[in-house]
C-alpha cells in the first residue's frame, strides 16, 4: 500500500514552484540516514551534494544506462559492483554536473569523490556508489565537491530527506517521491524512493537517477532480480522524449533491519517485496513523465494481445516515442490513424485486421478500419490531464504499458532556446 | 549532371505561397504524357488526380511503405507487381484521401481507378499503378474520382506538367522535382522526378508519393536493383519526425526509347544509371526535408567509421530522430553532448574514446571528451539554414548519411492545433 508519494492527480496543473515538504521518506526505513547541503556546483546556490547511507552496510543493486556514452560515475559503480549487485554502505549524488565525457581525469574524480565519503563513513572506497547528474563535459569542481562531502557527511540524520531529495534535482519542477509499507513474512517492511527526473530546461543535462531505500532483509543477488524485474516494466517503460541518457542508475540499498525472514527468489515473500518495489518505481516513473519537459499530460499506452512482452514493449514504445502522436494528444485530437500508423512501423508484428484501438475505453478502431464512435466522448477524455489508449493486437498474450507526456510548444521553447 | 530541381538554396527562407512554374519535367524524358486536374475530393477545389503514363507499356519498378498498416493502393500495386517489378503502362494518383484502413471496400475501390484508367489507356487494369495520398480512414467518393480519371486521360500531353505535380501535393508548400540527363553509351538518357512529401498540416496525411520517369532502355528486374540499391541512400536515409507513414511508394517507369543499348546489372553502364538516379531520388528527399513541417533548416548527419552501412545507418538515423538534437539545431546551439547520447543509444556499435563529433567541418569532440573549439565558428554555421554534422564512429568503414530537418514550435503548432 502506497503511503506517501508525489501527488500525481493534484499536481499536473499545478504551479511550478518547487513544493517544500518536510515529510521522511528515504530514511522511513529502518538503519539509513540521509544529508543534502549546497556547496556551489550548481550556480544558483541551491543544494547540490547528497549523501545517503546505510547506518551499517547494506545490500545493493544498481541498473544503470544501456547507453554505450555513459557517465564516468556509472563506470565507477560498475566497478565496484561488476554484477550489478553486493553489500555497500551508502551513495554520494551530486547535481549541477553529470561528469559524463570527461576521460580519464573524470573516472579519477569519481573515484575520488567515493574516497572522500568511505574516510568519513569509515569505510572503503569500493563500498561507496556515485551519481552524478547535471551538464555534460564538463569537470567536476573538485574542491568544492570535497567541502561539499565534508559538510554533508557531518550532517547525516533522519531529519534531511527534503534537503535529500533537493539536492539530487536539477531542473525538476517537484520534488518526486514515494513510500510503500507491507507485512512481509508478520513484519512490517518500508520501502522508500526518491528519483530527479526529466525537467532539462538547460541543454546536454545528463538525467534520471533514483535511490530506493528499504529495510527489507534480502541477499544482493536476490535483490538484484527484484530490481531487474520490476525496473523493466515501470522505469523502462517511460519515455519523454526517446532520448536516453548516460547518467541513468537505479540503485536500491536494503538494511535487513526489518526483522523479516530473509527474502529468498522465486518464494510468495518475493512476489509481495517484487510488488511493492514494482509500486515504488511504478510511482517515481509516473511522476517523472508528468515533470517532463513542457509536459501539460500523462498518457499510458497499454498494449496487450502482442505475440511477447518484447513486443508489446516495442509497439508501445513506438507509440509514446511518435512526435505526431503526442501532438495529437496536446491538441486533443481523437486521431487514430497516428495511432495505427505508430504500432505499424515498429518491429512488432501488427495485423490491422486483428487491431483494436481505444482511447479512453471506447473503441474507435477495429477490424483494419476506423469504428463509428461517440467523438464528443473521447474528445472530452482528452481534455483531462490523464489520457488512457489501449491497442490489442490480437495475437497472442504479450502485454506492456508505456507511458509518456504529451509534445507542446514549450518542449521546444525549454530545448531550443536556451544556449550551452 | 542535375539540368532542372526545386531549387534548394534559395527557396529555404522563402515565403510559403506555393511556385508555379511551366518547366517540364515529368515528360521530358521521350515517351510520356501526363495529366493533372481537379474532380473534387480536395475541398480546397484544387488539382487532386493525376495521370502519368507511357505512350506505350514501359518498364516499372515500384517500392513501397515497410509499415505494416499500408494503403489500400499500396496492396493493389503488389498484387499487380508481386515482385516490385514488371511491365506497366502508367500511373494513377489522387490526392486529398489516401483510402488507408478503409478495408475491402478500399481495395475495390483502389482497383476501380486503375480499371477506368486502364479503359481509357486502351489496357487492362493490371497495368495501371495506384497511388493515393491524404486523410487516413476515408472511403475515397468514387463519383469524383471516375469523373476526375475521365477527364485528366482527355487531356494527357507533354504540356502538363506544372499541372500533374499540383495533382499529387497535399499540404507541400513547394513543388519539388528533378530533372538529371546523362550520357549512357553514346544515348543521351534523361531522368525526371517528382514528389509529394511532408506537409502534414492536416493530420492523419499519408503521405510520400514520387514518380520518376526515364526513356532508358532497362529491363524491369535491373531497374528494380538500380530502385532498390539507390532508394536506401536516398529516401530511405530522410526523416522529418520518424514516423514511416502508410503510403509511402516511388514509382519508377522506364520507356526505353533513349536508343541506348539496354543496360544490364553490374555493367559500366549500370553504375552511371544507378548514380543518375541517385541523383535523382537524393535532390527530391533533400526537397521533402525542406518542405518538412515547420522546418526551417536542413540537416545532413553523416557517420562514418562504423562497422557496417547498416550500423551507420541506424547510427546516422538516431541522430536525426533525436528531439532533443533537432531542438538544440532549431536554436543554433552547439549542444555536442545530445549527439553522442544518440549515437550511444542507438544499437549501433559505439566506442566514445574512437568517437569524433563536427558541426561544420569543426570537430568538437574526440576521443571521450569535448574539444575546445572556437565556439563563434560554430555558431555561425548553425546560422545557416544548412547544417552539417560529422560523426566518426573509428571502428570500420560502414558509412551512411542521414538528413532531416529541426524541430521547431511550428512543428507543434501545425500537428496539435489543427484537429481531425
Amino acid at each position: 500500500m502506497i503511503i506517501g508519494r508525489f501527488p500525481i492527480a493534484g499536481l499536473i496543473n499545478a504551479s511550478k514552484d518547487i513544493l517544500m515538504s518536510t515529510i521522511r521518506h528515504i530514511t522511513l526505513p529502518v538503519g539509513f540516514v540521509s544529508a543534502g547541503v549546497k556547496c556551489g556546483i550548481k550556480a544558483s546556490g541551491r543544494n547540490d551534494m547528497a549523501i545517503i547511507t546505510g547506518e551499517a552496510d547494506v545490500a545493493a543493486a544498481v541498473v544503470t544506462t544501456s547507453n554505450q556514452v555513459f557517465g564516468e560515475p556509472v563506470r565507477y559503480c560498475r566497478s565496484i559492483l561488476p554484477k550489478g549487485y553486493g553489500t555497500v554502505r551508502g551513495i554520494v549524488i551530486n547535481s549541477g554536473c553529470s561528469n559524463v565525457c570527461t576521460g580519464p581525469a573524470g573516472f579519477r574524480d569519481a573515484k575520488t569523490m567515493a574516497t572522500m565519503t568511505a574516510k568519513k563513513l569509515g569505510t572503503t572506497a569500493d563500498k561507496v556508489l556515485v551519481a552524478s547528474t547535471g551538464i555534460i563535459g564538463h569537470r567536476l569542481p573538485m574542491e568544492k565537491v570535497k567541502a561539499g562531502i565534508a559538510d554533508a557527511a557531518s550532517k547525516l540524520s533522519r531529519n534531511n530527506d527534503t534537503e535529500t531529495l533537493l539536492a539530487i534535482m536539477t531542473t525538476d519542477t517537484r520534488e518526486k517521491y514515494a513510500v510503500v509499507q507491507t507485512v512481509i513474512g508478520g513484519k512490517m517492511v518500508t520501502l522508500a524512493g526518491i528519483v530527479k527526473g526529466a525537467g532539462m530546461i538547460a541543454p546536454s543535462l545528463a538525467t534520471m537517477i533514483s535511490v530506493v531505500t528499504t529495510d527489507a532483509a534480502i541477499s544482493p543477488a536476490d535483490l538484484y532480480k527484484a530490481v531487474v524485474a520490476e525496473a523493466t516494466v515501470t522505469f523502462n517503460g517511460i519515455t519523454i522524449d526517446s532520448d536516453t541518457s548516460t547518467s541513468d542508475t537505479v540503485a536500491v540499498l536494503a538494511s535487513g533491519l526489518a526483522g523479516n525472514k530473509p527474502i529468498k527468489a522465486g518464494s510468495a515473500e518475493f512476489k509481495q517485496f517484487a510488488s511493492a518495489l514494482q509500486e515504488v518505481f511504478g510511482e517515481l516513473a509516473r511522476a517523472v513523465v508528468i515533470d517532463g519537459e513542457g509536459a501539460t499530460k500523462l498518457v499510458e499506452i497499454a498494449v496487450t494481445g502482442a505475440r511477447s512482452d518484447a513486443e508489446a514493449a516495442v509497439a508501445a514504445k513506438s507509440v509514446a516515442n511518435s512526435p505526431l502522436f503526442k501532438c495529437a494528444i496536446h491538441g486533443g485530437d481523437p486521431n487514430w490513424g497516428r495511432i495505427a500508423c505508430a504500432l505499424g512501423k515498429s518491429a512488432a508484428k501488427v495485423d490491422p485486421e486483428k487491431l483494436m484501438i481505444g482511447i479512453g475505453g471506447i473503441t474507435i478502431f477495429a477490424r483494419g478500419t476506423g469504428k463509428k464512435f461517440n467523438v464528443k466522448r473521447v474528445e472530452e477524455h482528452l481534455k483531462g490531464t490523464s489520457i488512457q489508449v489501449d491497442c490489442d493486437l490480437g495475437l497472442g498474450k504479450g502485454r506492456f504499458t508505456a507511458i509518456t507526456c504529451d509534445l507542446s510548444k514549450e518542449y521546444v521553447a525549454i530545448n531550443a532556446d536556451y544556449s550551452t
